[in-house]
């Protein structure tokens, strides 16, 4: 009997790209890649993009690429050459999708500074299955918990690094207390500044809202929604937002590249009612994220 | 012509250590160790300690071993098995000293949430060559450039975990005004925190200090250090601690495992004269990570 519920989970997919423009090569997932002294490893020194995959191509390329190059200056890392990063990406896709090129997948660009004894940076991308979780986030939406927000890295750092060991462990506190996902705000000012690994957006009307201020890593999905959505007439602007303020707003939102928009249905306990127009939101963006 | 001044850098040693408590096994240092998917390099998620080893053995052990054991308890990763940990330890030492065991080497246990596909821990021990550049510090002593640090990572997570892409950054910009090293302080009362990598003690006659308050991590040099002196009729204090108050103590230094002290011979441009008795705090901390 074929059972049609059946998707076979596909194996990721890995490309080395060598970082000064050489040559890309196919790695496979299941034999180790980093080496005992790589700075990912010993010092977390490395930049990241992670990157929806949809219908063949990866989606919002372009603000991905620019921040990934913002990432690497910060960190005075070399300059990553995009159009190699392209490559392995485009490489991985075709491999991971075959002929149909149908479906979604997430790709990660890791870039690091390297190996200790060589000083030459690591980098490499991945395609692979979207977790079932974050499929079930877009549909259900998440209940939040807000916590002030102890380090703010991206001001001094501005860069999408890969410590995320202390917003990890503020997620499984979350988790914990039976939230699905976490709003850092200011722990002077109670301002909201964003999500564990994503961009907030209010929407009231045809106003939409995204937090300003310091601390904030510019969101690529968040600036691609607005882009889209000014043009198609709502008015867009980042200000600063406190929590009530989201409470108050017809739809509160996370906003990133992979799970796209997930709507806050609770935060800090308070049901936030379903809008009418959380179709239209999420199909904004996947408009948005289609050019 | 045999020369005498040539030292063979040797290689360094790894142990992998299965994390439930099971065998431990030699892995190549030239062979790749983590997986693509390893939390330590997508999201830095994981902890580790350095060991000064010296003389076969390493120094302060039981201070580190409960160190470690508070860091995975933050990150609430499983309760690392302490006595596999001492025998990866002592495999790696006796593999890279051979049989008279005499000199210093640098151990560093690192200990990761692991694989997300396998959802065990990744934990490995390295025993290596210290730096040239450390030994010459420990001589010297280090320019340092004090600066206010925006983020306050041991207050949320009381764990020295993997996370330390700002502070490289730091040190990078610090290095790029003629400093080598930098002292942290508080952005709100200007008061001392801590090295990018080691504790700070300041020594006035008998009294030896280090600064107290919010934000730092606890220095397990810096902790056998004033044992040690205490029973030696030094008095030793954690307190908090002003710039100034460094400039105008007879010496104030750079605690740490594997670099000891380090004196700071220049605070933001400001030269600090040798003390009479810096031969005498060395020895004191020799003496101290000798037991």
């Amino acid at each position: 009997m074929k059972n049609m519920e059946f998707t076979p989970r596909k194996e990721p997919v890995i490309y080395v790209v060598e970082p000064y423009g050489g040559s890309v090569r196919k790695h496979l997932p299941s034999l180790p890649l980093v080496y005992w002294d790589d700075a990912a490893v010993t010092r977390g020194d490395g930049i990241f993009e992670s990157l929806l995959i949809r219908d063949g191509k990866a989606a919002n390329l372009a603000r991905h690429g620019q921040r990934f190059i913002n990432s690497a200056l910060a960190l005075e890392l070399p300059e990553p050459q995009l159009e190699k990063w392209e490559e392995a990406t485009n490489l991985a896709i075709a491999d991971y999708f075959g002929p149909d090129g149908q479906g979604e997948a997430k790709c990660t660009w890791t870039y690091t500074r390297g190996r200790a004894s060589t000083g030459h940076p690591t980098a490499w991308v991945v395609v692979q299955p979207i977790d079932a979780k974050i499929i079930e986030q877009r549909a259900k939406g998440v209940k939040v918990m807000t916590t002030p927000r102890l380090w703010q890295v991206a001001e001094e750092l501005p860069a999408k690094t890969l410590n995320y060991a202390a917003t990890m462990a503020t997620l499984r506190l979350a988790r914990g207390k039976g939230f699905e996902d976490v709003i850092f705000t200011d722990p002077e000012t109670g301002l909201v500044l964003e999500g564990a690994t994503s961009t907030v957006v209010a929407v009231r009307g045809d106003k939409l809202r995204t937090p300003a201020g310091k601390g904030i890593l510019p969101g690529t999905t968040q600036a691609a929604l607005f882009e889209y959505a000014t043009e198609k007439g709502y008015r867009c602007k980042a200000k600063e937002i406190t929590p009530g303020y989201l409470e108050r707003s017809d739809s509160a939102w996370l906003v990133s590249s992979v799970r796209t928009a997930v709507r806050v249905t609770n935060l800090d306990g308070t049901r936030l009612k379903a809008p009418d127009n959380a179709a239209e939101i999420r199909d904004l963006l996947d408009a948005a994220l289609a050019r």
